[in-house]
């Protein structure tokens, strides 16, 4: 290739391109990041094949991916020299910091939060991606550009866990191992919970959870105990069902998945254990702290990356899910 | 009446009947009470038309009702003989304080809970009760026995606005204008809510939370707003919903309202702005702060009774809401 | 005056001179407003003595007053023209948005805080001035702009009722009956509180107290009873043992006086009753409803503004409080 | 020795015996334990030492001990006989369960907790005590008497980053080494903490401390650095001062050592970063977190006992940390 600056552009249902974009210019307080890794996400995947998520729709080319790590090669008026070479998770939320959700903490639930690849958001599968200085987190030590990438899965397992307030004693039952499950699990773990249950209907799936170290069942074994916390990761209305049934009193239930747009919830259950239901809308400050994980090796993030493509064939990273029974994360390399 | 402790005995489906039953002894720790007053609730109705609720059903003879308060005439070993005469409140629900749910501060979580008129546990409209002296709540000044039983669903407003987490700038959204309704309304009022809207079918009870100095609107009329907090005190699927969508980024429902068993729970609704739904389980250590607004005239209690009877016409008291469009509350006076 | 924008300007200890300073531009996101009432406040008052606050010291002359309200007269780039007009309280702190503490919903502990008349940034008693749009909030109906001042030390109330968790049931001592204090205890009755006593040595600010409907007690009386809640408001030493020695189990103790450099904490006291301890450092998120509380009557400000100058006599605003014994707050009216 | 049941009583200062007891009935809700061990805790020597502590004063002949695990050998009424045989750590402070205290959780500060070796309650060290069957937790498979007695100082450690928030994330700097310190530092590690720093004067106990993995740093070496949350374990009043100073904006101290009766604190630091202070009694609802993180060896208990004695030489038990510079938890044997 010799474009100055390709990029996996979705101009449609199925029909995503390379094509070049002009290079940007960090803006002040932005920096330039020369973009090593983005591993693909449900989302981007539900672009591809949908062309929309619920009221995102891709109207014009966009372009994808939002799992992003790089080096920075050049920074906007007001960020230090210093950083030059960084490598660096990119954050892919830039929220506006100005409005009530913003000022209160909540700056994941900002309305005018800039987010790649979210329509009409130009995404990071490109060999060049300006985003804020802030937003760009210093890798620590040992975490190469994949592992840097990952932060953004193992963010959204730490809000969940945050959310549901894992500690020490609490018996945690994780419905659906895929990646964010698998993630979502070990940081439970980090978060002290004395027992993690991981569900899943795909044999692979599960032996890859048994594989770190965790208790698995098959999610229609029809099995049950008693667990304090439910994070739900599959996006399936019976794995929510299933799971508040077993509940304890007291126990937080997290909606991680996405794919069921309505779950039913039984009163007498949610009223007479005191349940507390919530969902995650990403996340917010939690990348400090899965680059933190992700370096003591306490998430352990290779063993879910299981397939890596050049940029030229993002279109092959969207389908290997589908295609490949034993498919977990797949990563585009854009300087490849 | 010559019986010695005539109380109003529920055999099955619409068969209460008055009969004599023995003076319980007060044991050690417990205080003997000469019951004054106690309200009639939705469950103590649900129990007369169903002959259950839930898993609990009567299947012996059951002396109904757990709304109640009266003057303390006899004090078990251990007991000051200083609260003979004192006029209290009878929390109904006397957990073991053994178990690790109580140890926790959840004692309404209690699995070993023994609460009044909740099968097979006898209720309190009986001329004479026993109770654990700590959980007979001395009233404080110029809070009558009527006012005093009241504690009872106030203590469910104050559970709901504590678990809603009500405060000073919350908007807060308040479905079903019954004695539930109106009462957490006004809980929620003296939590600092900014501003509070009920809603309702009835035009009746609409006017009555009118009167209470409230917003009101019809559940039916399509109107929305945004709120922080939804209360919902109507058991309808349909103002859980409707409640739902109107809540605010990071708002919290809580679903008092027994009724039904299911309510479908929008995932993006609650992924998107991070909401978050519980439920309760009647309350733990909200007694006080009932009475206490009741005292100072912060709920105002005298409102919601709008009708009384003697304890020989229990039944009457059980049909009224049936009966009466403008029914709220029903108060049995034992004494008479 | 025939000066474009006369300001005071404090040079030295003891040494304010009114100039004329260049009318401001408002920058992108900022607004111009003409400023109507500037409260004076303890910390102006220790600059004009002391020339220095800790490490704050003026070394060059700067504008003194932060406790401002006005009417936007410009805007900047991005902020809506319908803005103009708008009566605002003026947030006086403008954090980075940008760091670790603003990001968290902490911007109060912003490092990079920029803070009218806090050196070296100049402060609010001038004709104009300009603030961030989003730190200019707007009056709601009847609060004029004496009252909009105000809304910065109820703010100091409110993150002081919210950094004690004061509600419900909460027995609360205040401790100094000055601007602060008296603002405190309102916004404590605001919250819920059951409770409240107010202690000074001044028989004009215990009576100030006593007018508002509180509870009083001398605070040299001995006379001791049994707080959830401190806030201390004095900055008087002695007043933190005293309070801390009257707490109740798991009571909770906010210093909010500034003065004291040390105070002495019993350990055993901390310990045995599992007490609480923090201060404040002005607030966060705390505007809009402090303009809530006074725009609903529920915090009376009127009554603690006792002194009005026009900006010519801002020096006679600074020495009331030394020179009248009655003097609550002080009020500069620049358009005067 | 040929008693029924020896007891190590303490009579006066220094005056310790070794005496026959009537071995104790378990009433209805109790268990008989033989005690197999008892650690000895510095509120021991001080009793030994000084005849008080405060307001607790050994006024008659009380038996010392209070870190005790056993062999369940009796039951009282209504608890079950399948618990004999059982090995389990007691929990020494028996509450109420029935005051505001208990109901809300908070049974640690019960104002009629009954604690072992609390004058006048007599303590553990004896061959057989009685204590309540919910207050007598089984030991985890693998977890023997020794482990399990260490359950109570390892829960100390637990209520403390309970109380501190500890997690992941968080810097945390534990001032002193002894038992209390290395096990609270343990403790931190199993709660998520990303850097912890302990500092002592005693070399011996700073290897300790690095031998268990950890940073250390003496207490007089004058460096400093940011921390989160400061766990003071030496009860030495420089060791809060100097730890306070090193704490980050909203950082968490938490007093946990007894030897101070009072500390300055800067009241400047303390609002100015709005630090958190506070201080533990004892702890609630700690026990099964603490067996739990001695069963899967998060915490090394082994590693913190030097020295063991039969229960005829208690005395030696009591002062062999002022004898031997080396010693961390003595334990006593009783059933040796």
């Amino acid at each position: 290739m010799t474009e100055k600056n390709p990029s996996a552009v979705l101009y449609a249902t199925h029909d995503l391109r390379i094509e070049d974009r002009p290079v940007p210019e960090p803006a002040a307080g932005q920096v330039l990041v020369e973009v090593q890794a983005v591993g693909i996400c449900g989302s981007d995947v539900h672009y591809y094949e949908h062309g929309r998520i619920g009221d995102f729709v891709v109207e014009q080319p966009m372009i994808i991916g939002h799992e992003a790590a790089g080096r920075i090669c050049a920074v906007g008026a007001g960020v230090p020299e210093s950083r030059l070479g960084e490598l660096v998770a990119m954050e892919p939320g830039v929220p506006c910091r100005d409005c009530t959700e913003c000022l209160a903490g909540r700056y994941n639930l900002c309305p005018d939060v800039v987010f790649f690849a979210t329509p009409p958001v130009d995404g990071a599968i490109s060999r060049f991606v300006v985003i804020d200085a802030s937003f760009a987190h210093r890798a620590p030590d040992g975490v190469d550009a994949e592992r840097a990438s990952m932060a953004e899965p193992v963010s959204v397992g730490v809000w969940s866990c945050r959310k549901a307030g894992v500690g020490l004693g609490d018996r945690v039952l994780i419905t659906g191992a895929g990646p964010i499950g698998l993630l979502a699990a070990q940081v439970a773990r980090a978060f002290g919970a004395s027992r993690i249950v991981v569900t899943d209907l795909s044999d692979f799936r599960l032996d890859a959870a048994a594989a770190l170290g965790f208790e698995t069942r098959r999610a229609d074994s029809g099995e049950t105990s008693e667990y304090d916390v439910l994070l739900e990761c599959s996006g399936a209305a019976p794995a929510v069902t299933s799971g508040m049934r077993q509940m304890a009193p007291a126990g937080r239930v997290v909606l991680v998945g996405m794919g069921a747009d309505t779950v039913p919830i039984e009163v007498p259950l949610i009223q007479g254990r005191e349940l507390t239901v919530t969902g995650i809308f990403r996340y917010a400050n939690c990348y400090p702290a899965a680059l933190e994980l992700i370096a003591s090796g306490a998430v352990d993030v290779d063993s879910v990356i299981t397939h890596r493509f050049p940029l030229a064939e993002t279109e092959a990273a969207m389908t290997v899910n589908g295609r490949e029974p034993n498919a977990l994360k797949a990563m585009v390399l854009p300087q490849q």
